[in-house]
């Protein structure tokens, strides 16, 4: 582990959000810290970047603290991109995302803006984590993920990542109870079956607002959903590699 | 294969873009199709979901033919989920997004507007096939791809996909030349090196452009891009669960 790493904090609730505020207090005990985040909030963008339109970058000072920070009219993963091409001095030892407010367990990684600035690091090949409290208010309580946060970045730093593979940190929401420990999961099967909600504007045109309820179709013990239900923290490993290796040989078969 | 399979067709480039127009004329011989696509160029929007403001989507007519158009002005993740829940009376057989006029091979895969759309119908459980041809132009030739999509399509209608994956395919731009093939491959190891382009605006303000440089990181001959490059037609499966299997064992053994 380098003796003063660089640490690079970013999100998708956007820069003056709590979540983000606690990781920059955790990291600035680990290390030199630089916040590259969105301005606005973020959540569900995925993996979006600005292709057609322009992307502001300030410096500002939100807060007392050792920290640097820069607001971005971009998505999270634009930030990321930001930081390591046009703002830090050198490559970051670590990426960190969130602290999200809600859930990117299972399928949701995939919709998570959070999630999709880690990725981009590990695009990069930087080791970079994403952390996520399943609590969904501004205020939430980010005080019990504090200790693990910091337990699990220290780990990244000292022992790395695989190349392209990045860490998805969830915890449960359990109010004053202590968590029952870390739990290495894979990600749980599941969907959001939507339910638009319909409407007529002013003008009497229809149109619509997406809601939806998840659905989880996967009874394995070893996900990230059963281990947040039963008060565990989850990690899952993403990757960056999206191949179905396991379906390669079958297809071959296929004739075209 | 159904007798009369129900094709939902869309795109990240917009419903006037002409590779779905091309993509719209070869389902229409395979099925009943119904089209839900983007009302504007949705290019580099990766997995995002419309949460926090309104959508639109609407019944036009844009030109002869069989199909059923509808115009939204939504994500492709949310193309796809309005359709299911919203527009269609029964589920898809087959979900087809693109053609897009350029690439989605490699790490493009992970911001692809294209692909998001197929990987959502992935998601919902339903047969999903992203196209794409390497010529970015709007007036690219389609031609030379139908008979390949054709192909393709009638397979996946007729074997099925294994549950979460969907099928990523490139074609490589050829001009006149035949294609030398299909091959089956895997998403090459490769980023984009960004060179942010920086500007002043006429108030005086510093603001950027997002430009890059894909660079290859992979020499292997089963990864699409080699096929690419070698005039084949590429066919990556790819899955929607991101876990990093490989690394579940060694996370296990660190302390927290």
């Amino acid at each position: 582990m380098p003796e003063k790493p660089l640490i690079l904090v970013t999100n998708d609730d956007g820069i003056t959000a709590p979540g983000i505020r606690t990781l920059i207090s955790v990291m600035n005990e680990i290390g030199e810290v630089v916040v590259l985040a969105p301005d606005s909030p973020q959540s569900g963008m995925g993996h979006a970047i600005t292709l057609d339109s322009t992307i502001y970058c300030d410096k500002v000072t939100l807060e007392e603290g050792k920290q640097v920070e820069y607001r971005c009219s971009g998505t999270p993963a634009d930030c990321v991109k930001m930081a390591i091409s046009e703002v830090l001095d050198r490559r970051p030892d670590l990426v960190v995302s969130g602290i999200n407010h809600g859930s990117n367990s299972s399928i949701n990684v995939i919709y998570s803006g959070t999630m999709s600035a880690a990725i981009e690091a590990g695009i990069e090949g930087i080791p970079a984590i994403g952390f996520s409290l399943l609590d969904y208010s501004w205020n939430a309580n980010f005080e019990p993920v504090k200790e693990d946060v910091r337990k699990i970045a220290l780990n990244v730093l000292e022992r790395g990542l695989p190349d392209g593979v990045v860490l998805n940190v969830n915890f449960p929401n359990l109010d004053d109870e202590p968590f029952k420990g870390i739990k290495i999961c894979r990600q749980a099967r599941a969907n959001w079956v939507e339910e638009f909600d319909k409407r007529t504007n002013p003008q009497g045109k229809p149109y619509y607002w997406l809601t939806g309820k998840f659905v989880k179709m996967d009874n394995g013990e070893d996900t990230d959903v059963w281990a947040l239900e039963n008060g565990y923290v989850s990690v899952v490993p993403v990757h960056i590699d999206l191949t179905a290796h396991h379906f390669i040989q079958t297809l071959n078969s296929w004739e075209f």
